[in-house]
């Protein structure tokens, strides 16, 4: 691989040139700014190293396909969006966010690190290896959609009635980033699940003078006393069979687990907190990070909430609930676990409203492709990966995947400094330039 | 007494005369707002009947004391306030409401119901009680204080510092009215107290992303469990001690409360409820409305407050518990028994901030005050009288009488559909007249 990784580094102005080009051109999905620009400035792209796209049209911003054909069977998919959050607040800015900037080596523009960052790095990967090797080793196939910062809404359509469109036999996913402290990379093999509800609880039609409290039912109250059923002192979800379908880590989760840095110091120090959750530590705080679903309260609301005294008897209170699942568990399920909880205990007159859902993803970290992966990795960076068997945050990956499951993976060229969503949005030239080496090397090394 | 009940009715149109003329003068104290002409008017009304005035400065609006000599030793007080409360929404009113205005029986205007409308009353009934009798027959003290409705905070100080000029054998409260459906005069015999705190629970310091829920402690959940440990879900409130100092009711209140009407069905249908708290009524609802202390939840406030899902972690969780308090309770103990409470149940880092106090102020229903009261009653209305032994709502009584102790009787001349503290505050005429006759009775009947 080491010819590869030179034509890479002796080719980066050009790289760097894409990534130059398709980040000066807004694509604010939320505000349809540029979309259409940009779809065909991708599109163009991908064919001028030797894609053949394909369009698909949702009820929104249309997918971009781009298949290369390869000497083997096998075929990996990549999984990015061409689409970018909004640029304000705009006065933060140090440079403009659609024009990019190089400074000190490093890359400034909206969408370097979330993600056209790590769409360029894949295609000139691509590009680089054809050049050294005249065709790429296996098919490969590019997924790239234009809503992930809207919430994916038409993932699901894709999944369901493009389903050939997507299978693969593994799938690198988008986002990814490197410790900028010890330069480590972090590979994501899945996502938590998340199930997002209200729970609404009525009284009287209207607030009420809070000395009729005394013969009126207060709907906060009956939330709280709702509430207090579902999570003990000691953070365990008490609703019935919650654990049930949670898959017990497997040995090498475990041992992933063990090699996750955390600075417990700088966080409590950041947050000004004395202790963790339960006075947790060590091992068993990367755990719950990484394998524990939680139950947590968003967002409480009855009665009066400005500053001072009002003496009012609220007539309705709401909670917001954000479960975050892990591999085994399902939104559906919970909620539904969550209503049997609720009636049980009385309250069978407070609402559900679910809000948002999202399915948990996992990769086995024994399959192939994860050691494959690890072993460009090690190829690639000094630094040994840190591996997150499961990150604590959402994506929707099982959006794209229910249909055809395949190994997913995640890894990507931003840093923890690169600034996702915000001002000043940045990744390095030299997390570039190895990113880019890495997905070559995977792509090298990648076989059923 | 038949001739001075005859003397009022046939001089009406001079006491609306009085009425029309403090009516008119705008007195917001919240504004500040002609409350120093509103001051004058009064001191000269009250000198014309004959009364010797004094002036007590505060820090706030002086108070007008107004002593009338009678033949006997006894004296009985009347606590009242010269100021009102604004007017706005000034849209809704159909008349103007400093402008008094007479339609169909009924007098218009801001401060008719709350509460110039009783000083007038009961200056007229020592107006015609002299004009027919030459002489009263006890003592009068007239207390009016111009703070009432931005929460007397002078009260205290007038208690402490001014206990001779307040010192007398009776007092007649503010306030009181008459049922516009079954003409039933309320007679009130005290007040609940107040104890408003609200409860701080605090986290990280600032909101963090939810998936940070599975290692960082929710000060929600906190508040959450701490507020369950304090009521149960029959609403008996769980702190120790909370009801040991509660006088038990006397024969007499009970039968007070038997009397009581109560529609249950209306406030059913108006309030859109199926059923009141711990599905009670009739004896027991009156009971819990008049005698219960109660511990409410006015407001909760944590994390996440708008419309949809927001994955938020709060840092901070705020209750506003009201607690109304019934003879016995004082806000301070119930405070002090609260802390010990959240202590020993393991939420020492819970704050407590107290907001609003009031004390109970209660009369002993066999007071022989309130025997003559409720003669008068009878002798003036052909309706008989509904006798709350302890208003639900709360009333600064015992800030003004902690330091002499004296029954205390609310009745007055506004009717249930007066528009307290609304637009087109009314009182009727025949209300008016019939509260003047009464006054005068009372003060006919009073003796230790």
């Amino acid at each position: 691989m080491s010819k590869v990784h030179q034509y890479i580094e002796a080719n980066k102005e050009k790289y760097l040139g894409w990534l130059e080009k398709v980040c000066n051109q807004p694509s604010v999905s939320a505000q349809n700014r540029g979309m259409e620009e940009m779809f065909t400035i991708m599109k163009e792209l991908l064919q001028s190293v030797g894609a053949k796209t394909k369009t698909i049209q949702t009820e929104g911003y249309p997918v971009l396909i781009g298949e290369f054909q390869g000497e083997k069977e096998e075929t990996l998919a990549f999984y990015n969006h061409y689409d970018v959050q909004p640029e304000d607040p705009l006065d933060e800015w140090e440079s403009e966010p659609f024009q990019t900037t190089f400074r000190d080596g490093v890359v400034f523009a909206r969408g370097t690190a979330d993600n056209k960052g790590n769409i360029i790095a894949r295609l000139a990967a691509l590009d680089a290896y054809q050049a050294v090797h005249g065709k790429l080793p296996i098919h490969i196939k590019f997924i790239i959609e234009g809503e992930e910062e809207v919430g994916s809404p038409h993932l699901e359509y894709l999944a369901k009635e493009h389903t050939e469109d997507i299978r693969a036999d593994a799938i690198l996913w988008e986002g990814g980033m490197r410790e900028v402290n010890n330069k480590r990379l972090h590979v994501g093999l899945g996502v938590k699940g998340i199930a997002y509800v209200e729970l609404i609880s009525k009284g009287a039609k209207h607030d009420l003078h809070s000395s009729e409290a005394a013969i009126i039912e207060n709907p906060a109250w009956k939330l709280t006393w709702a509430l207090a059923t579902l999570k003990d002192r000691n953070d365990n979800v008490l609703i019935d069979h919650f654990y049930d379908e949670v898959k017990p880590l497997t040995d090498k989760s475990k041992q992933f687990i063990e090699t996750l840095e955390y600075d417990e110091n700088y966080t409590k120090e950041n947050y000004e907190i004395d202790e963790f959750i339960d006075e947790i530590s060590g091992y068993e705080l990367k755990r719950r990070l990484i394998a524990e679903p939680t139950c947590t309260i968003c967002g409480i609301k009855s009665g009066y909430l400005e500053e001072g005294a009002k003496t009012v008897l609220p007539s309705k209170a709401v909670a917001k609930l954000d479960f975050r699942l892990v591999p085994g568990q399902t939104p559906d399920r919970i909620v539904s676990l969550l209503r049997k909880h609720l009636d049980k205990h009385g309250f069978e007159d407070i609402e559900i409203n679910q809000l948002n859902h999202l399915e948990p993803y996992n990769t086995d970290p024994d399959d192939p492709f994860v050691t494959q992966v690890l072993d460009a990795v090690a190829e690639t960076y000094e630094e040994e990966a840190i591996i997150y068997s499961n990150l604590a945050g959402s994506s929707p990956m099982h959006k794209l995947l229910s249909n055809c499951q395949m190994p997913a993976v995640q890894v990507g060229v931003a840093n923890t400094s690169s600034k996702f969503h915000a001002p000043n949005e940045n990744i390095t030239i030299q997390d570039f330039i190895q990113g880019t080496q890495l997905v070559a090397t995977i792509v090298n090394k990648f076989k059923k």
